[in-house]
């Protein structure tokens, strides 16, 4: 791949923000935020825009500088990713950014020789005006008018253009519509190996490589060594001869290792590739040196040959693989994740390449063993003492006036802190107080922060990694009176988020199917969400991940499987005014009703969150018995569970704020 | 287009059975239908196999026949379809049929020189079974031994083969498909222009052309002038300077004619080719030579040169198209559905190409305007008429004994004839009782007739076309004492009928996203059925039509809108035993919910069908009082509609009947 430049920035390093929000992989994740939420957008900062004409000018001049390729490129486009698709990202991989300014989320910018544009979503449109200089062009999706990248381009470009790409950063999926579009119009798409926007990019932050952490089979359940045989299983079932992984966290997951590469995900810059006989393992070597960590991986003394690991700097993956597919025979086939790098999936012939939607290790990551469960199981009634007393202290501080979004959060953060194998967040925290709580991807900042009064619905979405598990739960509160409407979408939210958790569904239903379940409550009084209703969530491991989800979006989602983790987060955004969501990371189970239909078993969720949900909020009226008894058998657990934790913390005025939050209702 | 033979064979179309049963496009119908139903299937005919032999030699033989392409064959694909990609195709068109001896309604064969293959579905193991020889090897398709065709033929095929197919009777997705898998292991698909089952089907029959009827603006709404208005500014909007309609029923509902090509749909064999200032229509000129069809398509005195029709032979499409395709400019771009036949859609150069998985004809036709609506209620007041009356006959005939499947769909038949403007069934009555009620597509033979008794339920799933209207309602009775699970099971698909029926949901709603509102009751118990929910339907054209639908399988479905008409029809099913399912035809209407999010607008569905749902079949007490109070207003709307009209036509008996079946429920 195009290496890194390897000047450290301390300025950069520092000043960097957790700027990336925890919304939104465009497949799994809960799909479809935003879409409509022109209203809606923040000013993030206070900012004056990032001055690029001398920039744009020194790009223009690599386009053109065929050092990097034959002949001169008349555009070039910078996505906004890494070369293992990740959602969040490190601070060298923001090149987007670093040419235009603008640092949302989503965005991919086109530099040609005259023009330079920038797509983006709803959601970031007044801060990419903001933080974008005159040099630059915003294009609105999502607008009618808007063009899509290949439209714009064919518009623009002259006949026959080459337009260019780092192939390492846009995913093979991508690359192949993008290719047919600009094909169809006489123009080519060529792979630039060198990333032009490092060329003129002097001080660009080193890639991270921070301190590997093993993790033993008290926490993972099963050893690498198996996942490898299991793993092989599945390649010879399949006739598959070798397998590439590229993404962080399956890499993570496969190796029972953990890293603090990218901020709030415990993965690690690395490759591998396993054949029936070899583990190749890319990564930075240095990062090995350790006794424990070459024990763990058993590198000097490996107890069969098959499972011998063979360690390659983290930047030869290209010319091994290379090297690899020079050797295949004539009926040898390479899995590859379909959205992994055109780069490396372009090394393996097509012939021989075999792309998947999903790896097994996406697959096998995703339905948690025993030990995982009980994991996750641990880490949530941890999160839950810390946050029954960050509430329990709202509600006493709320009245001084003097709590703040952001100390709210702080206090949240100090709180999980204190619980054991505490590591970090697992997200930048949502605090958000009345008109901000309708910014669904709201994070506080100084210039933004909002005082907490009795007067306005607070929401609180937030999330922790402990080494036992990662969890991600929103709360809804109202530290006074809430109104009569507030109550009336609160109690539909709930409504549905009690249809999901409650559903009892034949094994092999993909979680889209549910996704109606969440809003039927809202629907009938004319009232929806524009987001969807769950995500996957690793176990120590990404906050989302793949293969399932529930969404309204259909995506190449895989069935639910006992086993899978999943949120359940419905809500209800009040543009200007207050914002409702209520999530729960819920466990797939095995049900039994009382028929069995063709023996194919049912599932339901067990909720894995327990803190309580704020009763005031509720219009109990607009309650069935049903939904009744489940919030009565809910908060009966989260007393049960959780007090006895609180107990033992001796946090007694928090575990008096759970026993007041947890009376019956009827 | 491979030309028919002409010699009409009478036998054969005497000996015609309407085989073809009212279910399952792979895209917009009620998918899934079967796919696991091995235990279900019942034997349609006591029949011999078919002796192939001599057949399957004189095919080989052409295959090999240097007169039909350059070089031999080494595989012949036969597909079910006709060239307009029909659900239900006439006998000329039933290839498969003729060549393997099966008949079912789905299935592929392909001849090799050493072997013959079927490949179709769960519900017809056993009759493909049954009808071929043993020149045949059954592929059951669902189950995993089961190769692909594609994995099949590679693993047969000697090295660098050709593969053909008749390019009419594939379509243009699938062949992209099949061309795709056989190249990339060395092998070829050729399109055989002469379809080589022609060549050895000496008395085949010819291609229906049946009288055609014109519909006045009294039935149609929009004159077949507007409609074309209409096409052209969607193509000018979208710069597509060509239009190639080859669905039968867009064809016929673009032009408001009617025809009675193939059974059950009143469409004719056509093509169709809009420009922006010419229309070219495709079909037997023998059919345009009466003075009020002359008229009706103003051929002799057009009101504008641009509403002026050219008419061509039905065969001439091809050569027409050729010479359209020649003539074009650079920019032009041509329409042709994904699903047209290979051989049209491969006429138009790739860069003028523009396949839409739905053309504007289709998205037309499935939003009734006021007339049609109009028109599709007063032929379901009619249809219940005639149900209102066949089930007080029923109750008073089976306990003679006298009553059997075969003559209880007769007299559903006979009592509809007698309603204004009846023209014909719209899909083979599925009449059935007991054990046959769970297989889904059973329909009575005189080898399985069965009687009626009061001991058993009885599923009756039937429709008709009127002039003004298409039925399609599906009714479970018992006409003595049903057991409690009986009940039990009906009244959990009562309740998903009323749950999908009574939603309401955001405008923009595509009809996948209701249908686990169909099942979840019956999930809470552990129960499901394994086929879709609903499917759209035509105003005096097929009763099964695209863009939408209501299935857990997501196909690319389009957005309800009001004026869309689709079946809402959930079930259940206990192998052997009985079969439940509730079906109305319901229209998509505007809701006025409390609130209306973001100006979005809500929608809900009013029913069509006005037949009392059987309350001896229900169990109350599992109904919560809003579904309670849905069926009570239900029942009322019956009995003041239908009633009126029964009394109208002094149908005393039936009135009686009405007013006794729709008594209050408490």
């Amino acid at each position: 791949m195009s290496t890194c430049k390897q000047q450290p920035h301390a300025e950069l390093l520092a000043n960097r923000r957790p700027h990336r929000c925890k919304i939104l992989l465009p497949d799994w994740s809960v799909c479809g935020f935003f879409l409509h939420s022109l209203t809606l957008t923040v000013e993030k900062k206070a900012m004056s825009p990032k001055i690029t004409g001398e920039l744009l000018r020194q790009l223009r001049q690599a386009m053109k500088n065929c050092k990097y390729f034959s002949e001169p490129i008349q555009a070039y486009i910078i996505p906004s990713g890494d070369a293992h698709q990740s959602e969040y990202i490190a601070p060298c991989d923001c090149r987007r950014e670093f040419i235009s300014g603008f640092d949302g989320s989503a965005g991919t910018a086109i530099v040609t020789e005259q023009h330079a544009a920038m797509w983006t979503d709803g959601r970031y449109f007044l801060q990419a005006n903001q933080q974008m200089d005159n040099n630059w062009t915003l294009m609105k999706m999502g607008l009618k008018e808007t063009p899509s990248q290949e439209d714009w381009l064919i518009s623009v470009l002259p006949e026959n253009s080459k337009v260019g790409v780092d192939p390492w950063i846009i995913a093979a999926d991508q690359w192949k519509n993008m290719f047919k579009a600009l094909s169809s119009a006489g123009h080519s798409l060529v792979a630039v190996q060198d990333n032009l926007i490092d060329a003129v990019w002097p001080d660009r932050p080193e890639r991270p490589s921070t301190q590997l952490r093993s993790l033993g089979l008290d926490f993972t359940g099963i050893s690498w060594q198996d996942k490898i045989t299991t793993l092989r299983a599945k390649m010879s079932e399949r006739k598959i001869t070798w397998f590439v992984a590229t993404a962080l966290d399956e890499i993570a997951w496969l190796f029972n290792l953990r890293g603090a590469d990218i901020e709030y995900n415990p993965v690690f810059f690395a490759y591998t590739i396993v054949g029936m006989n070899t583990i190749r393992f890319f990564v930075d070597l240095k990062r090995l040196s350790d006794p424990a960590m070459r024990e763990h991986l058993q590198l000097d003394s490996p107890s069969k040959p098959e499972l011998s690991i063979q360690t390659f700097p983290y930047e030869s993956v290209y010319t091994e693989l290379q090297a690899i597919c020079a050797a295949l025979g004539p009926k040898d086939k390479v899995w590859i994740c379909d959205k992994a790098s055109c780069a490396l999936t372009q090394v393996i012939p097509k012939t021989h390449r075999s792309p998947i939607p999903y790896t097994p290790l996406c697959l096998g990551k995703a339905v948690k063993n025993a030990t995982e469960i009980q994991g996750m199981k641990m880490a949530h009634i941890k999160d839950a003492v810390a946050l029954c007393e960050l509430f329990a202290w709202l509600e006493k501080e709320i009245p001084n006036g003097n709590v703040t979004e952001i100390s709210a959060a702080d206090k949240a953060e100090e709180l999980r802190s204190q619980q054991k194998d505490f590591v970090g967040l697992s997200f930048p925290t949502i605090s958000s107080v009345g008109p901000h709580g309708a910014i669904i991807h709201y994070r506080p900042l100084p210039e933004t922060n909002r005082t907490l009064t009795v007067n306005e619905v607070y929401l609180i979405d937030s999330g922790a990694q402990y080494v036992d598990g990662t969890t991600d739960v929103t709360r809804t509160m109202h530290f006074g009176t809430p109104s009569a409407f507030e109550k009336e979408c609160f109690t539909y939210v709930l409504k549905g988020h009690i249809a999901v958790s409650a559903a009892i569904f034949p094994n092999g239903t993909k979680g889209h199917l549910l996704d109606s379940f969440a809003r039927a409550a809202l629907w009938e009084s004319g009232l929806d969400y524009l987001h969807g209703t769950g995500h996957g969530v690793g176990c120590f491991l990404n906050v989302h991940e793949g293969p399932c989800g529930i969404s309204y979006k259909t995506f190449a989602d895989e069935p639910l499987e006992a086993g899978m983790i999943v949120s359940d987060e419905p809500g209800y955004y009040e543009d200007g005014s207050f914002g409702i969501r209520l999530e729960n990371v819920v466990l797939v189970v095995p049900a039994k009703p009382k028929y069995n239909y063709r023996n194919r078993g049912s599932l339901t969720f067990e909720p894995l969150t327990l803190v309580p949900i704020q009763v005031k909020m509720m219009n109990t009226e607009l309650l069935t018995q049903k939904e009744r008894d489940w919030v009565n058998e809910y908060h009966r657990k989260c007393r049960e569970v959780v007090g006895a934790e609180l107990e033992r913390q001796g946090r007694q005025e928090a575990l008096e704020w759970l026993i007041r939050e947890t009376q019956l209702i009827i």
